[in-house]
């Protein structure tokens, strides 16, 4: 189990935060999803494909544009 | 019927159009309803009480600054 931040471009409101955390909380091994509409980040713990973390992420219509 | 123009403020995005535009229909009397983010405005026809649509904006969670 690993902890990995994504930043995520485009986010403006908590419209947009229940959007890409619904999203990635769809995933394959998510565990917890924490999403920070300020910092622009999503921290999410579990055993994932950071791929299929992005993808959702792309889903719920925004971009990542770093993994940490 | 009339057609009026109320200025809303703090939509960011799509989800927040649709949030507004949500309430808003929820309105007696509203037979339609044209949010647009940009503009920043509602346009709402119908034989409506202004007061209703400024409520159901609150609901949405943003604010009605104007009515023309």
């Amino acid at each position: 189990m690993t902890t990995t931040a994504y930043d995520v471009q485009g986010m403006t409101c908590g419209h947009c935060v229940r959007s890409v955390t619904a999203e990635i909380t769809g995933v394959d091994g998510v565990a917890s999803v924490d999403v920070d509409l300020e910092k622009g980040t999503a921290v999410v713990t579990g055993d994932v494909d950071p791929e299929a973390v992005k993808a959702a992420v792309v889903e719920a219509g925004y971009e990542v544009t770093g993994v940490h």
